[in-house]
């Protein structure tokens, strides 16, 4: 049985990312667990971090500014820690077709020098690194599992898989226990709403909020989503259990449903609203992947972990949040 | 039908790491087809890059010493290329895990940053680049197709692995013509025999050479191989034919045989020889692949691409280059 009390009480955890969405969410369950939470976060605009996301707990953990990228600081960050969650990351696609090289020094350089620091500096620690299931590109074939192959359709991906297999293999040839989550399209409280660097939902959720009508690209394309508590509980589940070492585990959502589908359950969530159906823009069609969702059978068979929330549930639950607090994520 | 001299007399063709073993043969090939060739070699000791590779025909062409990660260099070099063979890469293992950001340097940014180069000022290149099948790691069945999962075991596999989707990419997105092979253990005239950074055939020849034991490790691995001119007229039909856009393709040899097999094949071909067959070391049973060899049907159909060259014809080819010329690459 998995004891998150037991296994997190008194424990040190670094969390890199840790001010974004889901580190902020991940670094709340774990406080009421009693764990002892160092949070690092470059707080570069674009990217996910919001001191927002700490309101009322900014006084029961240490945040870090600071980037992966700057080596020294992650040294010292990294000693004595029990848990480290790796999820620092640029997320936008378009952001990594124009500046690729920015995308290469987080998503894969830092990625390679947290995970050397970890060998020569706290080899004992168990890491669990949040990759996406953006690298599998175009699926073959549905339900998508792990033995699907890996086809990233931007830079972004590329680099994602690389970082992703970086913790794999240090798993593998040096024996620093790590492992690798591939995360669906996450939503709920604190996700990034101001524009679509994180996913699409986010977008809308706000253009819902301020009453507004949101767009959906294409409509039939389907999708899963993980609520942001299942996501976390996954986190949690990874970091406890060593037979998750060496693992990379597909997320999937409670159920899978169509984009225009999506958007009419928002709405109902929402108790109103509107959206238009356009054609995908010309130049995102080239790195369209057209359906989506995950099989995750091998995360529910491993480690017990199953997705809990509905996506109504979960939209009433991020609508609510988002409704009371927008002013501090547009 | 494919017409070499047709497709490459006169053309301007650029090869990164061409002053090492593959890309001096292919150079040398494409001289004999009435090519305008530029080789760019970093002449890094440790790496592949040996002047005397073009001994007879530095003349002819064009030798430009500098590296793969200069930027600006590259950018020079690229404008005005029809062809550029990317083959300029770090290949050993063992400095990858000693020194990953060099690796990383290498085979993952400077090739992103090659493609961005080739984007902005020379879109209309066919790009060939060299891949491995290290990427593969251990496989799970036999012969391995391209459908195989990547699953790197070393620091320089994540790389190469990213490396080659980086062209995958910028072919499907940008429309940069561009396709990788996934080289086999490729050997021949010029092969880096010093010592094991590009495969352990050329310790083995050396020693032969020599007239002294060799080393066989394990010794019932199944293997196979390419001599370096068949792998030349993979590069060049890759180049010039384009089903090849985006695809990626296995090169495999004439016939699977062990490690033990192997030695024996060589010591025939050299017309004696001793061989010790010691068991693997333990260091680097962690990146032991267990038997590997390729299915190569997908380029044999797309492209026309066969092995011609037995193992027996290749070795005698190889160990009568070193036995005259092996003072040149020890």
């Amino acid at each position: 049985m998995f004891d998150p009390e037991q296994t997190f009480s008194d424990r040190n955890v670094l969390i890199t990312g840790g001010i974004g969405f889901i580190g902020a969410n991940l670094a709340r369950r774990l406080l009421n667990l009693g764990a002892r939470i160092t949070l690092i976060d470059s707080m570069v605009p674009e990217y996910g971090g919001n001191l927002f996301n700490l309101a009322g707990v900014e006084d029961r953990l240490t945040v870090n500014v600071s980037d992966v990228r700057d080596a020294h600081a992650m040294t010292h960050l990294v000693r004595g820690q029990d848990y480290l969650f790796n999820l620092a990351g640029q997320t936008s696609h378009v952001d990594s077709m124009e500046d690729p090289f920015t995308d290469l020094d987080i998503n894969c350089r830092s990625q390679l020098s947290i995970l050397e620091t970890c060998r020569h500096h706290n080899p004992d620690v168990k890491i669990v690194f949040a990759s996406t299931r953006q690298i599998y590109g175009r699926p073959d074939y549905l339900p998508v599992d792990e033995r699907h192959l890996l086809r990233p359709v931007d830079v972004n991906g590329v680099n994602k898989m690389a970082g992703e297999w970086y913790h794999i293999l240090y798993n593998n040839v040096y024996g620093i226990r790590a492992c690798a989550l591939r995360l669906t399209n996450t939503y709920g409280p604190r996700m990034r709403v101001r524009d679509a660097r994180q996913t699409f939902l986010g977008v809308w959720i706000r253009l819902l909020v301020e009453a507004r009508p949101f767009e959906v690209w294409g409509g039939r394309q389907k999708r899963d989503y993980t609520y942001v508590d299942d996501a976390v509980d996954a986190f949690l589940r990874a970091a406890a259990n060593d037979a998750a070492n060496g693992k990379i585990y597909n997320l999937g959502g409670d159920r899978v449903v169509s984009l225009e589908e999506t958007a009419e359950i928002m709405i109902n969530a929402n108790g109103g609203g509107d959206f238009t159906v356009r054609e995908f823009p010309e130049d995102r069609k080239r790195i369209d992947i057209g359906d989506y969702y995950a099989d995750d059978a091998a995360i529910r068979e491993a480690i017990g972990w199953e997705p809990k929330v509905s996506l109504e549930e979960g939209f009433e639950h991020t609508l609510s949040y988002y409704r009371e607090c927008l002013g501090h994520y547009v």
